[in-house]
């Protein structure tokens, strides 16, 4: 017993919601990133279109370069979308994503800059800035993809399984469900309730001391 | 009164923890997403070496092709680094800097791939699939950007605001910090806790219907 008297119960409890050094309880670290796990297969329970708008309603508000938001997404849903995306993944993709409830295009948009005026209006002169091709592209690419990484933890915060593949023919899924030319598809990932079958052994990571120099 | 017989306050309180359709509670949708914000200007409260080893600890866990997990961080700490640091800012950055008690300088290693054997075992040919080098740097560019957004989050998991900034000459920062001309570096962050005048007028987001479609 210690002097705050209490329960082995109750302080297995503390102990259990204690976040330090983090400001999230380990239960939300599990969930967000250390038992989340990239999955392979789903259960056929559905996906709401309610659950993808608060993915969303999160991921909007994460920051991008002049908050350019140049994610763009292609959501998935029907029989005919799915064969459509089907014939352009790599062959030992087109298993995982038979059982997707919800599959989740995403791709940078290569125009991004003609919504600066609206989403960037602290700088009038935002969009000629990238009136440069190969700028505008490298900035597209960039802000896409850590969106996609805000995307995914966000997917798991609404207690959905992600997984992210990135064997497909980029050019073809873009001609499928992005055909104005002017989009990148960057990955796919599907989306659902992962099945008993979902997960493959976990890989090692690096450790800090390999990623990390302090100076 | 319901059937239940809550209290008002009792009431208020499950409210304010109710999640649906998400599975974190809305403080934590707060923290993470929706009231985090971009911070320029920080207080002298500390950050510990603990807290940013429990942050790694979290975004090692994510997912990257491959696993190959090719983002490096340098932490800038001494008065000496961050003066180095500070001359390859723009004008505009440097007073964001000149307050954060630790800056990370985040890069991409475009040798990711001597890793491959040890991060991913499964695969024994993984290390020469990239030994075309403009193959190695788009995968270690783009999966380094969503190591990124891991990363932003995981700071705000720990209770600190991220100050992102993209103005900076690239390849002066890693002369600095990456001397061996194999890093890009893609991204520098003030990390702290935010001053009274850390904060800008929030930007205007895209909506739902603007960047999703649904087939």
């Amino acid at each position: 017993m210690t002097d705050l008297d209490l329960s082995a119960a109750e302080l297995a409890e503390l102990e259990a919601n204690f976040a330090y050094p983090l400001a999230v309880s380990p239960q939300v670290q599990d969930l967000l990133f250390r038992e989340a796990r990239t999955a392979y297969a789903f259960t056929d329970q559905p996906v709401s279109d309610e659950q993808l708008r608060a993915v969303h309603d999160l991921v909007k508000w994460a920051p991008t370069a002049m908050n350019a938001q140049p994610l763009r997404i292609a959501l998935i849903r029907t029989p005919e979308a799915r064969e459509r995306l089907l014939g352009h993944l790599a062959e030992g993709n087109k298993a995982k994503s038979a059982t997707a409830p919800v599959i989740a295009v995403l791709a940078a948009d290569l125009d991004f800059h003609d919504e600066l005026p609206k989403v960037f209006p602290v700088s009038p002169g935002a969009r000629n800035a990238f009136s440069d091709e190969q700028r505008r592209e490298q900035s597209a690419l960039f802000n896409s993809a850590l969106q996609i990484g805000y995307f995914l933890v966000a997917v798991r915060a609404a207690g959905l399984a992600a997984g992210p593949m990135g064997g497909f023919d980029a050019d073809g899924v873009a001609r499928e469900f992005f055909p104005d030319g002017r989009h990148r598809v960057l990955l796919v990932v599907n989306i659902g309730h992962p099945a008993d079958s979902a997960f493959r052994p976990r890989l090692p990571r690096l450790g800090y001391d390999d990623v990390v120099t302090t100076v």
